[in-house]
């Protein structure tokens, strides 16, 4: 038997983990046999140059969870019951699919063909990531997370959250919300008005998944965020793109026609303006006229950088005309998936009703976590770094964009984590993000973000959140340099 | 100011964070205002009885953190910036919700109003919870998940999951179910054709949204598990109810009017027959012969106690027309939420993009946790103790039913976590329940879970999931008691 593999002294796994991963795969994966002789602690030790206690440890706890047996003076042995429950294929041959499976012939609609933004899935192996949506890691509060995870993890704390909750939400992460993270948009809501669900894609989701059908009209932002976009196409909704200048949503007699309006007032989705007082007025007033409603996605309301944050305007919404949407995942780590919505009880009710059937609730642990890490003041704290770090980034991106690629326009705007550019009419921005992505440079066309008859094919979206701060002057030069080349 | 509160000395708080947060909420929720000063370190830990170096430690991370600023010889005054970027609400009167929201009026449909099982949120209060679906803490190994949390999180990790993974999943997390779960039930999968979903039901739920529409007609098991069934409707496909015998799902001429058949073979839900070889042969020649599609939920496939678990329907599926969706939250904790689908690779992409407007992907640190657990063995050996477990309590439930309830019948099967019961005709189980839990026995009725003109009440199920082993006797023999007395 060769039990020989090598044993990494660098990185994050223990010896012991690494020996024991070792003879458990083996095992179930077979070329460990149920009644076989294992080598002794001895030789094994001498085989992997470990130490003869690591691999005694490693065999005690394997005997102890049923992978191994010991027998008086004769040594460890597998366990044949080790792979008690497992079964063989009754049959071989199962085919490899055919080109195009029965399955996808049965589908009402295809999801993977709607349009969205697509980025390299490995744009940080790229030098210059200008990618939107991504996090730097290294701006993230590893430490503190750990510690509330391992606070969550407590036995005391693992008794509430390990069950199934159904349909519930972790009530203390609720009241972190309610308590902390609302009133500072301004936003009054009690717990029955609060969902917590799995970003605020997931809020967006549900809401469209509830309100539109082929009888809805839903008025959204031209341009505007593709994947919500998609949401109501698939509901089989009807689509009046609205035009968005620069103070955000036009306003006028076009929503008239809708019975729902999406919109992203902190900072617009994609062009980061952000949509006035009057306007916000102007909305809600013909919101109560033509009787629509409203799905106000606050889109990165931490990251203004030239003024105070304006209050969401869901704390203006006096006729509860406003569905309010966040996310957390965007300040924390994408990767976490948890954001919120607020608003009336009984829709929320049947929201929650919804999510039952999609996935019950967003995980209980993660909840528990993220509740301890608000109430700690982690949150807080981190979120005034993150600022910090954008803000500079995103002055030193306005100064290495008006000195290297000024024939390329963008709006005014008080801050946001990305730029939206408007390149010289002619210019093709997927070529341009081919020819930088040759050179090192991750851009993002813009032409997916438009809806209607004539997409303009010169935008393009600049993201600084996930460049470290010395790569933007470099990255920027190479890209106008590349502009002015095709 | 009075910053005195009460600091726990018991609990898994530390002092530390208890006077953190005590001073974070104060300073958050506008009881410590700017500029204010704060008590000394000496008097704050005379008054809360704690020492003096943990309130130094509290200021000087609370000051790093911005929420205090320090000024030579004067001490700690609250940051006026600790607020930076909060608002105050615009207007005030956000008018309480009217009794109907504006938002229900405008629903497309009522998610709440659909049937499901209603159980107790609270019914591990009662002495006797003979309910489904929930775990015994007691038996999930919190010190190893602990061990593989601390893994994940260990820095070099979390490089790699902290990210928006966008529509990917963890692929160490899909090789340890391709390479370890999946073959103990038969089946053989690459990474493509295997996608990560919030619990089986997740997996359901997305089936149910690419394939089920007005015009699909969907067989499913009479009766059976009312939230896919809920989701079905939801589409507006038409619901075929198909009845169960002892051998579960009825494979007759009746199969020919679907498109799409939902089945439990493993342990029917609810009563928990499985589907033996040569229906599960039947069931797979009529899709072939009547070109529809399967959708197989290996439920509870890990709780076979009489005899050996037979291999999934979708191990003998040679034309490819079977999605098979399974669950890792059961066997672990429920709040988890981690499932998976395996299909056909071009179905899972498409699958994947709609997951992705969803909610984009289950949680990366999850994930990793996951990955870690099932690769260090932790996943086998609990998996092997719980069936212990559980095959304890089944027989002495099976024991204490004969004993105590002869009057209600239940299907002869190999295993489960629940006993599906049968009660006289003239029962009204709902009656009993309320009864039941009056001298706190919690049983489900099972009257929801049937679908067609006639829904019987004397059924309802018991499950033996979460109740402790020496509290079944008790329990069923109060239940038999209450049974006869009503």
């Amino acid at each position: 038997m060769n039990m020989l593999f090598r044993v990494r002294r660098i990185g994050t796994t223990s010896i012991h983990n690494q020996v024991r991963e070792h003879i458990v795969a083996a095992i179930l994966g077979g070329s460990l046999l149920p009644e076989q002789k294992m080598p002794s602690t001895r030789e094994l030790a001498i085989s992997l140059r470990v130490s003869r206690n690591t691999i005694v440890q490693v065999y005690e706890r394997l005997a102890a969870d049923g992978y191994l047996s010991v027998r008086d003076r004769a040594g460890y042995f597998v366990n044949c019951e080790a792979k008690t429950g497992w079964v063989r294929p009754e049959k071989k041959g199962q085919q490899p699919p055919a080109r195009q499976s029965v399955w996808t012939r049965k589908l009402k609609f295809h999801p993977s063909r709607q349009p969205y933004i697509r980025t390299p899935l490995n744009s940080h192996s790229y030098p210059y990531p200008f990618i939107y949506g991504q996090t730097d890691p290294s701006l993230f509060p590893i430490s503190e997370w750990r510690e509330c995870s391992r606070l969550a993890l407590a036995r005391s704390e693992v008794l509430e959250w390990t069950g199934d909750a159904i349909h519930q939400d972790d009530p203390t992460l609720i009241e972190q919300i309610c308590s902390k993270l609302l009133p500072r948009r301004g936003i009054i809501a009690t717990p029955d008005q609060v969902l917590i669900t799995m970003g605020a894609q997931n809020a967006l989701y549900l809401a469209a998944t509830l309100l539109a059908s082929s009888k809805t009209t839903v008025g959204i932002e031209n341009p505007g965020y593709s994947d919500i976009r998609n949401a109501f196409i698939r509901e089989e909704a009807r689509i009046l793109p609205i035009d968005v200048d620069a103070e955000g949503l036009v306003i006028d007699d076009r929503l008239r026609d809708c019975n729902l309006v999406y919109l992203t007032p902190s900072h617009q989705y994609p062009t980061n303006v952000t949509l006035p007082l009057h306007r916000r007025e102007a909305l809600l007033a013909s919101a109560a006229e033509h009787d629509f409603l409203i799905i106000e996605d606050d889109y990165e309301n931490e990251t203004n950088f030239v003024t105070q944050p304006i209050p969401a305007l869901k704390s203006l919404d006096e006729g509860n005309r406003v569905l309010y949407a966040s996310s957390l995942s965007k300040s924390m780590f994408p990767g976490l998936r948890i954001g919120y919505m607020v608003g009336p009880a009984d829709f929320v009710a049947e929201a929650r009703a919804l999510r039952r059937q999609m996935y019950r609730h967003p995980p209980a642990n993660n909840q528990r976590t993220t509740s301890i890490f608000i109430s700690l003041g982690y949150y807080d704290s981190h979120i005034r770094r993150l600022r910090e770090a954008l803000r500079e980034r995103w002055g030193m991106m306005k100064e290495a964009l008006a000195e290297f690629i000024p024939e390329a326009s963008t709006a005014a705007t008080a801050g946001g984590t990305s730029f939206w550019m408007q390149g010289p009419t002619s210019l093709d921005a997927q070529k341009l993000a081919d020819a930088a992505l040759a050179r090192g440079v991750v851009i993002e066309p813009g032409k997916d973000l438009f809806y209607g008859s004539h997409e303009p094919s010169n935008f393009f979206r600049l993201g600084v959140s996930s460049i470290p701060t010395d790569r933007i002057r470099p990255g920027i030069e190479i890209l106008g340099k590349t502009l002015r080349s095709i």
